[in-house]
């Protein structure tokens, strides 16, 4: 079987032989942190993080990996045998799965071997870039939408099905309240929600048709989609279906909008509703939705009870993408710094402070120094100790509750849908200890120019 | 176990029990296509439709499955039972993977019961609108490269683990020579490919002592990464470490540059090379690449023998999603049609026709009736027969093979950088048909307007 452990570049095998040809596997710290907020976003909502945590205590190579690594010719016998008792032995400190933060903020802090702590980098980014960008995008999106419920509809577009599924995973943490995604409903006991196609109404000879027989089988809270031909016919068939269902007992849950002009239609359609005394029938919409249309249709006082969001929330298209990077902060020599313009990063083993006013609303976050006195209480715990897993697993619903409720503490500009970015402000300790390290560069120690 | 199958929207759940309720269990045919070409791009790479087809030949629903669906409590216990013995029996017709097709061109053709044909649709979707559009990316990006190589670097910023290694296959498939990706090496035979991290520069004392260690362990054609301090000051570093090679019978097989300016920093590089006889040493560039970005430096004459594309190749970013979409075309009723401006969908059962010229050049393709006599090859060929596979799998390097010739043969407009959109013409039988349902939508028959 091939494990994950081969979710890996290349050059990650490659520079792990070079470390222990050369002796070189002293210890060494790694940061994960995301380099910049995408345009409009005020935080992110890190996610990943229990996965990440799982993938790095189980590391090893089975021998169907290092015969596939001794096939392609490149290492030597004795370091595929050396891989044979290779795991991850050292620390991890990380964020708690949900907590929002800002960028340049380390997630995870890895110190270990550094052939260890350096062979986590592909698959943690890979696990934590992905995830953290569809729990920030689907907040924003909960955000946009207010009173209103989001449902996760993106199966479809999600690039392949991981993406899926922990998509549905961190949509949900982040507020959404339900998926469309079956799986996912069964693997992580996220409630799922569906209506039906266009093409059920296509299969019956009349839209009453098609909605008669979908009741006939759900009775009791179905939704109909009502614009595969004329969205007000549309609504008066389902007013006529829930009248009959409504004389049996039964109620119709709600109808969906697909296409057209969600804002007129859906007050069209609620005024309908409540003349004709189906209050409770409640109006879905979906097409195309992001945070930047339901915002738009919540100005022009849409009657929207509920969103189903597809392609945008689940690729956070058109971001898809965002920088999350793994960069050694400290190693035997000391500790190291990346000086580029526009690649800076922060040396030395730090923590996270998250400074909170008397009301508990956080005010901003200060990066320091390991063991530096500054306020604020830290958010880096240690989740990892030895190679082993030292905090339980969180479980979905208890993500969930902390997620939101850390978002509801977050300062009001950050959670605008044009928002201001949280605060990071840098510490005295490492302010000093950035300069020391400049001046040391400057001086040309440490490298060859 | 969780099965593939549950990877449905909850509504492919819900209308298929209404099916069987109502007994609406005709056979119907569903044509999967894409609905428009994103800017730019002139053709897409059809991929996914290997995977696809594993799909639909092994859907079952498992004990554990059905124990979850009658959990959420919205299903009848005959219906559960009913899912037990649950297969897709149905016909599918499809375009070989890798051959590329413009939009509105059906790349599968599904016809079964209607409660089966219409299941596939979510998974389908999910697939082959990621791979699709990944082999197309990617071919892109490769056509932007021309003679130089293009390799997958997309695994830390993939979105998630089936992105990375389905997309990796995808990119192989459309042109990229390599990927970084290991499991994706070893999974399916891909060339494995990398050079090794700033990091590694940063953990030795001087960045020519990491050189010196890095060709210790590979002095056979390693890569160095030149830019981690100064570039012209890696490049002579790089000098001096090939010819400390060179006097022992070894080489250095390239440098990379991951930053700065490409084009002046590679012919610079390049012309430093020359002059010290090292004109067998490689440059490669990376550094969030892509199509537009490497024809820029083409433009400019870059000394460039290689790419490393990652973020925007393997989420095909700011596109991220392409628009595939399912739809029925007939049933026991006849031919059906979606009149919806944006959203027109082509009736009945249909064959794709390949038009060439006499050298085999592409000229168009004519979307026509099943059985309708038009000029060219037909491209929908049956796959699935009574539920079961009855073409064989392609191996990758066919596959490959088959799509790179393919492309070769389309017509020059469709691979530009800015593209013409491949023709696909309508034929007179569908045409009519179009005509005779759109007349007899308007005459208000077939739905209750």
């Amino acid at each position: 079987m091939t494990s994950k452990t081969l979710l890996t570049d290349l050059y990650q095998l490659t520079m792990m032989a070079a470390y222990v040809d050369n002796q070189k596997d002293d210890d060494a710290t790694f940061d994960l942190f995301i380099r910049k907020l995408p345009q409009d976003w005020g935080y992110f909502i890190a996610n990943g993080i229990e996965d990440a945590i799982e993938y790095a205590a189980n590391i090893h190579f089975t021998d169907e990996d290092r015969e596939y690594l001794r096939s392609i010719r490149l290492f030597s016998d004795d370091f595929i045998e050396w891989l044979k008792e290779f795991r991850f032995q050292g620390d991890i400190y990380a964020v708690p799965e949900g907590t929002p933060v800002t960028a340049n903020t380390p997630l995870l802090r890895v110190t270990g071997k550094r052939t260890q702590a350096q062979f986590l980098e592909s698959a943690l980014l890979n696990i934590i870039n992905f995830q953290t960008m569809i729990a920030t995008k689907a907040n924003r999106v909960v955000l946009a939408a207010g009173d209103a419920k989001v449902v996760d509809f993106g199966l479809r577009r999600a690039q392949e099905e991981d993406a899926a599924m922990k998509g549905a995973r961190a949509a949900y943490i982040a507020g959404a309240v339900a998926t469309s995604n079956v799986k996912a409903g069964k693997e992580y006991g996220i409630p799922v929600n569906g209506t039906h196609a266009h093409s059920f109404v296509m299969s019956f000879p009349t839209e009453l048709e098609a909605f008669r027989a979908y009741v006939k089988t759900f009775p009791h809270n179905a939704t109909l989609l009502i614009d595969t031909y004329d969205v007000m016919q549309g609504a008066n068939n389902a007013v006529m279906v829930a009248k009959e269902l409504a004389a049996r007992g039964q109620r119709l849950g709600g109808v969906r909008l697909d296409s057209g002009d969600l804002a007129a239609d859906s007050q069209a359609i609620r005024a309908l509703f409540d003349r004709e005394g189906l209050s409770d029938v409640k109006i879905l919409a979906s097409n195309d939705l992001n945070e930047y249309k339901i915002a738009e249709l919540r100005k022009k006082s849409a009657c929207i009870d509920g969103y189903g969001v597809g392609t945008d929330m689940i690729t956070a298209k058109p971001i898809a993408a965002i920088a999350g990077v793994y960069k050694l902060v400290e190693d035997g020599d000391g500790s190291k710094i990346k000086l580029s313009a526009e690649k800076q990063t922060f040396p030395g083993k730090k923590q996270v402070h998250r400074v909170r006013d008397a009301d508990g609303r956080c005010l901003y976050d200060i990066l320091a120094l390991e063991g530096e006195a500054v306020a604020g209480e830290p958010l880096l715990q240690r989740v990892v100790k030895d190679g082993k897993r030292v905090l339980p697993r969180q479980s979905l619903p208890e993500i969930k509750k902390y997620a939101l409720a850390s978002v509801e503490k977050m300062p009001a500009p950050t959670k605008e849908l044009q928002a201001t970015p949280y605060e990071l402000r840098i510490s005295p300790g490492l302010e000093r200890l950035v300069t020391d390290l400049k001046e040391k560069y400057q001086r040309g120690e440490n490298h060859d120019s």
